[in-house]
Parts: C-alpha cells; sequence; structure tokens
C-alpha cells in the first residue's frame, strides 16, 4: 500500500521529490517509483509539492507495479534501438502480468535477438541513466519523429488535440508518453522478456504487421523468479496441452470451435465426477430428469432468453421451409424452461414442495471466436443443473443446503481455498426482467444467507443474471490461480413469467421461489480446472486408468493378466503393458500418462503372489500381497461420499 | 391359405361359383368369401370358370378378411340409412385391423347411435339379404345418386374415366363399388363398431366434414373377441396414458411436438436401463465419450448426411448475422461423423483395434408431426449408440458378439421373441453412398453372420442405411406386437469418406471398417416398449419406487421411518405414506403406482421388527423379518449383468 507523507511549508520547492524523500523517509525513497497528490501521479523527479500531503507509491503495490512495467516497457525500446536502430518503436502500455512493445522492424524478432535485447538492458540499468520529464509542443514532436521516419508516432500525434505534450527521455531515447516513470533505470531490473508475436499496427488487419515484444517486470528478483516458476507451472499443466497428451478431450474444427468431444479417458473422468455428484444428489432428495437440446423459440420468449439475449445465443432454427406451423428453435442457452415445464406438467401441493429436479443438461451459448479456449470457454457445455421449486417460507433453509452441497463438493475435491462473491443487479440498468420487489426479496435472501453461515464475501453490482441475484464461488487452484466454477441463483421471475402455482395450505394457489444451482458450474470448465489443479494426475476415483501391471519379461505375462483381472473383476479400470519393453521404459511412460499405480511383476512377485507397486506420487511403495493391493485400490478407488 | 381348386370341363357355365362349392367343397363353402381366377378376384355369385383352376379365398386369410370387412362396411352403410334416411354414404373401404364408413349427416354420431346401428346390422344379418353385383352405366348411376341428393357419390363418379361401373346391391341398399362382397349377408356377423370421429371429405380441411365410423369384422366370434381383448389390454398398456399417469414422461407443447421430457420417474427407469447397458459395454471393452449435438455443415457433408437427408433433418443453423467465417451447423441426425473424430485424433495400430466407442448420444431428425406419438416417434432420441473400428479380419468375430451382446439384453428383459431383418440396398436405386464392391463386401458379411449364428432371418431389399446393410432386430412384446428395436450396420463408406486408417502389421496404412450398433435402438422408443410390455409395472432394479411402506395408524410413523431409512441406506428406493388414510387406500394407490413392494407395519410389526410384504404382482407374501426383507429387496434391485 502507499503511505501518505506531508511536505513541510518550509520545503524549498526547487527540490525534486526523491531527493527529499532520501532525506525524510529512506525506506520509502528505495522503492518509491512515483508519487500522488490529489488525482495527480507525479514522477519522483518532479519538484516536491510544498506544505502538501503526497501519497508515496512504491513497486509492490498495483499501480506501483504498472509505472515500473511501463518505464520496463521504454527501457526495452531503447535497448531496441541500440540493436536495431532501423526498428521504428509505436506503443509499448504495461497490461496485466507485464507489458509489451510494438515495433515496426525490417524482419521478425527471434529467441537469439530477445536474448541480446534482454542483455542490452541489463546494461542500461547498471548505468543508471536518469530518465526525465519533458514538455515540448506537439508540432515539434512531430517534426522530431517525421526526422526518424517513425510514421506510427506521427500518427498518433496528430490526433492529439492538445498543443503541448510531453515525452520521456533517457540517454539517447525518447518517448511520447504521458507518464510517470522511475527517475532512472536503475530502480528496474528483476524483468524477463517472454515472448514475441505479430499484432498488426492499431488491431487492424489492414494496416502493417509489427511486432510485439512481450516481457513481465517485478520489484524484486524474488517476485519475478516466483511468476516465471508459476508461469512454467502453469503451462506444465496447461489443461489443452495434458487434455492432448493424455487423450482426454479433443476439439476439432470439423464440428466446431468451442465444441469439446469428450474422448475415452476424459469421458471415464466425467462419468466419475458424475457418478459423485448423482450419489450426493439422490441422498439429498434430488430428482433426476432429462430434457432435450433445443425448445420452441416461444418458450425462450416467455422466458426472456430471447430475443434479449441473442447475441450469446446461437441463432434459431427457421422452420419455414418445412411448411410447419411451428416457427422455430432454440437451442437451449439453459435448463431452467424446461425444467419449468415439468413442474407445470402436475399439481403441486406445498406438502410436495421442495421439488428438486436436476439434470446433467448440456446447454449452447455463442461466444466470440477470440474468447475460445480448450475447455474453460467453449459454445456447448454441460452445466450440474438443477432448480429447486419452493415455498417462500423454504428458501432460507433450502439456499444453504445448496451452499453446504457446493461446499461438500470442492472439499472433496481439494479445492478448499475460495471465496464467494454475491452479484447483485444494478438498479440503473433495464437488462433485467421482473418486478424490483421480488429483486429486493431474492438479494436480501442470498446476503442473509451468506451471513448466516459466515462466509466471507464480496458483492459484485450488476453482475446478476438478468433473472435474479446470484451467488458465484470463486475457486483457487493448487497453484493460486483463481476459476470462477459454482453458482447458486435466487429467482422470483421466472415463476412469475410462467405462472407457477402451487397450492398452500390454506387450500389457495401460490407462487413458488426458484433456486438454480450447479456445484462444478459447466462440466468442461471444471474439469478444464481439475485437469490444471492435479497436472493430470487425478486421484484414483477419477483417474481413466487406475493402475497398469508392468511384467518385467515375457516369462511374466501369464501372472500378469492373472493380476489384471482380478483387478478388473473388481470393477477397477486396469492396464497391462504386454510390450517388449524394457520395464524402466513402460515405468516411464506410465509416469508420463499419470497412472496413479504401476505395479510390476516378476518372478518373486509371481512365486509370492505379490505385486512391487509405484505410486505415481511417492515412488516405490514396494511389495504387497495382491488382495492387499485389490483391498487398497478398491478403498481409494470408491467415489467419496458425504458419510 | 387360400386353396387352389379346378372346375370341370362339363360344368353348367351359368352355375354360380358358391352352389358349385357347395356340391365338391363343402367345408371351403363355408368359409369362402371370394375366388381369385388368374389375376381377377370374382364373386361367389359369378358364374364358374368352366375348366379352370380357381383359389378359393376364405375369411380367415389376409384378402379374405380385408372383402369380409369391406362387405361390413356395406352391411354398415345399409344399416345407417335405415336409422338416418337423411344420411349421406360416402366412401367405406376396409383398413388394417378393420374398416370405417364416412357419412354427411345432419349431426355428428354418439355411442347410443352406434348401438344402434350394430343391432340394426345384426337385424341385417339375420335375414341373410342376398349380395348382388351389377353393371350399370356411369351416367345412369350419377343420376341415382344425384336423385338421392348424395353430391359426394357424383363427385367420385364424375372421376371415374370408364363409361360402365359396377354396384353392389343388398336388398334396399346399393353402393358403387368394385367389389368384390361376400354373397350374402347372412356370411357376417363377428364385427363390432369401435367408434366415430369427425374426417374431412378427402382429407380436405377445407371440404365438408363428415362422420367417420370405425369398426372391425373377423371371420370367427372368437377371433373378433381375441382381437377386442388386445385392444382393451393394449389400450390399458398404452404407453402415453401409463406415461402420464405414472409420471413417466412429458411431451409439451411449449418445448415442441415430438421432444419428450424424463420426468423424475422416467429418468430413474433410464438411469436403470443405462446402468445395466454400461456395466455390460465395460465389460465388452468399449470405451465411453460425449460428443456435441450440433456439428459444422461440412461435417454432414462430408459423412453425405447433408444435404441428401435433408427431409428428414431440422433446418440447419444458419450462421449469416454473426458475421464468423462458418457458414452454419445440423443438429446431429446421427453421432458417427463425431466419433470418427475422435478416431482420427490419434494415430491407430492394428494392435490398438478394435476401438470400440460408446455413446447414449441425442440425435434430432425432423418426423413429420402426423408421424409423432408418444415415445415411439419423437424428433429428438437418444442412442445407445456405439461404433467399432476393426480390421477387416475382425469383422467376423466383432459382428458375432455384437449381436451376442443385443441378445443378452432382450434376454435380460424378457424379449425373447423377435425376428431378425437383413436390409440389403436395392441395387437400381442411387440413394446410397459408396462404392458397390464394398457393398457387398458388407452385405456378405452380415448374411455370413446370421448363417453361422444359425438365426432365423428376412430379408428386406431397399431398407439399408444410405452408408451400409444392416441388422434388425424386430422384438414380440408381452402382447404380440412388433416392435423395431435394435440395430447393427456394417460400414465400408465412411472409413472411405473420411479417409480414416490404421497402421497394419506390414507397417503400411490400411482402412478401418466400421460397426454401428445400438441394442435398445433409441431410449425413448424402447422405453415406451417397455412401459406397454410390462404394462407400467416394471421390474423391480428399474422401477423408480422399488418398495412404499405403509404405517396403519399414525403411531407406526416412527417405525415405518425406520423401515424406510434402513433400506435407503442400502441405495434402495423407498417411500411411506404417511398420509391419514386408510391401509386399504394406500394399497390401492400404490397398486395403481405399480410399485413392486407394499410393506404394512403395524403394533405386530413394530414389535416383532418385521414387514407385512405385499408384491404388486402376487398379493400378500406374509410377514418376512426387515433383514430378510432387505437382502432379498437388494437382490431384485440388483443391475442385471452377465455373470
Amino acid at each position: 500500500m502507499s503511505e501518505r507523507v506531508k511536505v513541510s511549508e518550509q520545503e524549498d520547492a526547487a527540490r525534486a521529490i526523491l531527493s527529499w524523500l532520501k532525506q525524510y523517509h529512506k525506506a520509502l525513497a528505495k522503492t518509491a517509483v512515483a508519487v500522488k497528490v490529489g488525482d495527480a501521479l507525479l514522477d519522483l523527479t518532479a519538484p516536491v509539492p510544498v506544505g502538501q500531503e503526497m501519497d508515496v507509491i512504491s513497486a509492490d503495490e498495483p499501480l506501483g507495479l504498472e509505472i515500473l512495467r511501463h518505464s520496463t516497457s521504454h527501457l526495452l525500446a531503447q535497448a531496441v534501438l541500440h540493436l536495431f536502430p532501423e526498428a521504428k518503436p509505436t506503443i509499448g502500455p504495461a497490461i496485466e502480468n507485464g507489458f509489451y512493445y510494438d515495433f515496426a522492424t525490417s524482419r521478425p524478432f527471434t529467441e537469439e535477438d530477445l536474448a541480446a535485447i534482454e542483455a542490452e538492458m541489463q546494461k542500461l540499468v547498471k548505468q543508471n541513466i536518469p530518465v526525465e520529464h519533458e514538455e515540448i509542443s506537439r508540432e515539434e514532436c512531430i517534426v522530431r519523429y517525421r526526422e526518424m521516419g517513425n510514421e506510427f508516432k506521427t500518427e498518433v500525434l496528430e490526433e492529439i488535440p492538445q498543443p503541448q505534450v510531453t515525452i520521456y527521455r533517457q540517454g539517447d531515447f525518447f518517448d511520447l508518453c504521458r507518464g510517470p516513470h522511475v527517475p532512472s533505470t536503475g530502480r528496474l531490473g528483476a524483468f524477463k522478456l517472454l515472448s514475441v508475436a505479430g499484432a498488426y499496427w492499431r488491431g487492424d488487419e489492414k494496416r502493417p504487421m509489427l511486432q510485439r515484444i512481450y516481457g513481465t517486470a517485478f520489484a524484486t528478483k524474488e517476485e519475478l523468479d516466483h511468476y516465471l516458476e508459476m508461469r512454467e507451472e502453469a503451462k506444465r499443466r496447461d489443461h489443452r496441452r495434458l487434455g492432448r497428451e493424455l487423450g482426454l478431450f479433443l476439439i476439432s474444427p470439423e464440428v466446431g470451435a468451442g465444441l469439446p468431444l469428450w474422448m475415452p479417458k476424459g469421458a471415464i473422468v466425467r462419468e466419475a465426477l458424475e457418478a459423485f455428484l448423482k450419489t450426493e444428489l439422490r441422498k439429498r432428495g434430488y430428482l433426476p430428469v432429462y430434457t432435450p437440446h433445443i425448445g420452441k423459440l416461444n418458450l425462450y420468449r416467455t422466458s426472456g432468453h430471447y430475443p434479449y439475449y441473442k447475441e450469446s445465443q446461437f441463432p434459431p432454427i427457421i422452420m419455414d421451409e418445412k411448411g410447419e406451423e411451428e416457427e422455430g428453435y432454440l437451442l437451449k442457452p439453459m435448463n431452467c424452461p424446461h425444467h419449468i415445464q415439468i413442474y407445470k406438467a402436475e399439481m403441486h401441493s406445498y406438502r410436495d414442495l421442495p421439488l428438486r429436479l436436476a439434470e446433467f443438461g448440456t446447454v449452447y451459448r455463442y461466444e466470440q471466436s477470440g474468447e475460445l479456449g480448450g475447455m474453460t470457454r467453449v459454445r456447448g457445455f454441460t452445466q450440474d443443473d438443477a432448480h429447486l421449486f419452493l415455498t417462500p417460507e423454504q428458501l432460507d433453509h433450502e439456499f444453504k443446503d445448496t451452499v453446504d452441497l457446493i461446499l461438500f463438493v470442492f472439499r472433496t475435491l481439494g479445492l478448499s481455498d475460495f471465496k464467494v462473491r454475491v452479484s447483485l443487479r444494478d438498479p440503473a440498468s433495464d437488462k433485467y426482467v421482473g418486478d424490483p420487489e421480488n429483486w429486493d426479496k431474492a438479494q436480501s435472501a442470498i446476503l442473509k444467507a451468506v451471513q448466516d453461515l459466515g462466509m466471507d464475501y464480496t458483492v459484485a453490482e450488476g453482475e446478476a443474471a438478468f433473472y435474479g441475484p446470484k451467488l458465484d464461488f470463486l475457486v483457487r487452484d493448487s497453484i493460486g490461480r483463481e476459476w470462477q466454477l459454482g453458482t447458486v441463483q435466487v429467482d422470483y421471475n421466472l415463476p412469475e413469467r410462467f405462472q407457477l402455482e402451487y397450492i398452500g395450505e390454506d387450500g389457495q394457489p401460490h407462487r413458488p421461489v426458484m433456486i438454480h444451482r450447479a456445484p462444478f458450474g459447466s462440466l468442461e470448465r471444471f474439469f478444464g480446472l481439475l485437469i490444471e489443479h492435479f497436472a493430470g494426475a487425478f486421484p484414483v476415483w477419477m483417474a481413466p486408468v487406475q493402475a497398469i501391471v508392468i511384467p518385467i519379461a515375457e516369462r511374466h505375462h501369464d501372472f500378469a493378466k492373472v493380476v489384471m483381472d482380478t483387478l478388473k473383476a473388481q470393477g477397477m479400470r486396469v492396464d497391462a503393458d504386454m510390450r517388449s519393453e524394457s520395464m524402466r521404459y513402460k515405468i516411464r511412460e506410465a509416469q508420463l500418462q499419470k497412472i496413479p499405480y504401476m505395479l510390476v511383476v516378476g518372478d518373486k512377485e509371481e512365486e509370492s503372489r505379490t505385486v512391487g507397486v509405484r505410486a505415481q506420487k511417492g515412488g516405490d511403495l514396494g511389495a504387497m500381497p495382491l488382495d492387499e493391493f485389490v483391498a487398497k485400490l478398491k478403498d481409494e478407488a470408491a467415489i467419496p461420499t458425504a458419510g
């Protein structure tokens, strides 16, 4: 956090802030990158604001880090011009997790170029070159860039309405920039150039292709190293890479972007996840349903999904040419309208409620193709969906029970680090359906529940679903990244729109309340998270192959088969590697395939009816009687339950 | 079957066939309704074909029954005119299982009218009125009907090009008709009027609405009674009625015709069926996959589904307005193109084959709305689908294994009465894709397999799928009706179209063969059959509620809960009826809900920790220790396996 300090009334008005800080706030001076006086950001080279307070911004807070990274992008440009004098710098902002700078060059940069540029940057850091701020006229700046033949900068300048602009100069380099910047290049150093990619000038494919160098920077070497390590770890865990290597899922351009196909090994994990959740749902009184993947357009007019959310949906299936009475169908973007039809198919008494209808329902939404990536953003996904139909009196209890289910699910999967967010409507917006009074009721029900449960929560105004407020779970995975997963929504509006009823204790019809909820959210997204969370090494109960038998020599094949068949007869998922490869090779491959147990069998094992057990995590566990291992694996393979 | 007889050269050419038959073939004369000479059908009142052979058609063969029913429709018209002289007869053909006659009337017929008409028909039978055939000029016939004010008959007559027409006369009634007919009304009698409905003249909603009376007729009273009984039984078992009464499924006009929603109780049955099949598939080396419900149009161009089978598909989802590069998507009419993408995602060696990919895959096809009814014809249905990718050498063995699986499934569900049909292509048609040589290979593979397995089969030319020949299973249900269910198809063509490959033992790429197969065919259709086959009383392992506890008085509620919870803890699906209704009432209701076991608990049971067991089929089984019943139910509730 920035620290607030006050400059005495007697201070010399010509003195630079940095000099003042060094005298009065030595520690702060070391980490400072800029200061804030009122709303204005100032360089440390600026004169002290006499008699005023200022917030000293240090490199370890978000704003400070942004300035540090922006300064590092200038350093990058300076180094590039030293090595490639013909390159033309264009723009170079700080971005999330780093910075980039785009250059017009005569040829693409190579990996070797990046190393050389980085070395040059470090050299400039050692020289501790002062970074100076200067105001010049826009016209003069245009002339200077024109002399350098940089038509990109002149284009930017020509769009600036003000007659004066600021530039930052460090040694032989200057850049058109609003700042602020660190006072000298010696303040930088914990940086790393990461990659280079082509990028169109101003994102326009009709304009020239530039070379974009990406990098990152931190306040300290430790933070940089930690970030790079996490980045490597995230790459290693990338579910797209693991999905391919482990044969878990497939995105095929022939089928369509964002329409994943679950390959056998992924499908087995999904079956385990579904079985896990179904067992729990049955215990908690949920009832299964199955509903079609399309519905008449009018159904979605009633629900408010169409044409309101048209932009995020696949276009409707228009029936014109069939000459039928129906106008058209929509791929269902949500399961609720279908579940509501099931509720409506029968009369309900308050005695029958809550009615909890659950479905692994696949829905289709049209994400823009730029947003698609692996399993985390898709166009067809399966919600572990359920809709609860309640009397208003049951809302509190059922809402908490739903939260309890979600907590159980997360805990069982080792996702115990999470935050919750209450998403409310933006009262100023008109994108919501329904009566404001119902919105208030629903919003207070959620807020009351999270408060009663003593949960830490944040409130996000304007993030509600169009038919009601919601509670979202933001889960931190094993390497600290946050994923938005499960959701619980309270809804007074769809029951109104669909005219739902139940007969109350008074014999009169009443309107039920609905809860929409999905612990995983989307099976696809959740699977993506689990792949990365476990780095592909799923717990035994989920693992596509739970154990692999590795015979040492061909004469052990028969016993290997006995071991495999014994385990298979108990319902375990077991393979045997009978290829004529070395044991070492087979073990390495099983390790890469993240199979939880490798069972080595040779003479000794066959004789004593044991297996040599190696765990994917944990190494050699030694010999174990076959029966004992069967019991152990069976135990670990059981679908976990809430006891 | 008709019998062939020969009339002597010396016979009197003026003698009526019936008189001749009475002399030479007394038994035949009794059941005869007409004769066939060459291709011509003749009345029994026609003169004998001297010196020629004739086939005597009796009422107990299909053609004879049709004539009998057609004659009964004339009898119906005569009776109607006796009772409703203002009615105008229009047309009255024989149809499958009976006949109808359409009348223009001043008011709709009532149930009472039908009874009176039937009584009048029986009176006319007793009078044994001769039925006579007459040829008159078309013009004269028009004049007669015009005099009677029957514009329907004149309209028909005006479309007849021939100058001469035939009429059949019986007493005071005559009808324009080609015949043949029975020789006198005394030959009729085993008939029943079934229902009355409105029908537009010539099926055109712009023409007058007529009254259609449906009836049926048989050669004997016994056959009629049997048919009426089966009809009652079929009505009692009608899956649409039971589906509603038992809360199994829902067809909602808001969602769309032919798009069933599985309600909780139906969904539980489906879960049991899927679990049953999945267990078996796992044992047989099938691997699960999940694939999206849409695919790019081009995928179906490659497979040949589009635009070829456009007429039976939902129209494509056209992407124009999204301005994306994709042209459009199709709701998948089959799962094969998706499974093929999974095959193609990895390299395959002959050692990895067969690869058996299984999915409960929901597909969408556009049946005409006239063809939709309950679960048996729908527009969205879930295939218990699988695709096997094989080396050509594996085809024989895998095909038989697939048939074996289907036989196991049918046997387990008590559907042991079935026929198989081999559907081949029609060599004259161009609706098939692929190389004739491949068709020949696939067709002989199927024929060889059914012959090797010693199965009774019929051959249906022109009934193949567009990409390959198939074997269909026609299953007879518990009341003798035939359903087309499981199917196995051999396919050399899609592997060609999608350029599938595997590396053979020779290190060279080869083309695999595919088997498409689905034991249930469609889960929806199969469920419809099962509902009717079991009359809604599913075996314990499938039953939505397996047992219901019925406490005799309120003081037994606690023990009732103990019984319920004990069974639930073992994973059984159990309810308790705690309402303040009589035991008798609760038992009756549980019977209607087809719950396999009712567990009555009172003082005696509570004291001895027993339950009074009543079986839905089988009545009172007496008291049973609770533990013993738990074991019994658990045993019956287990998913059946092939041992």
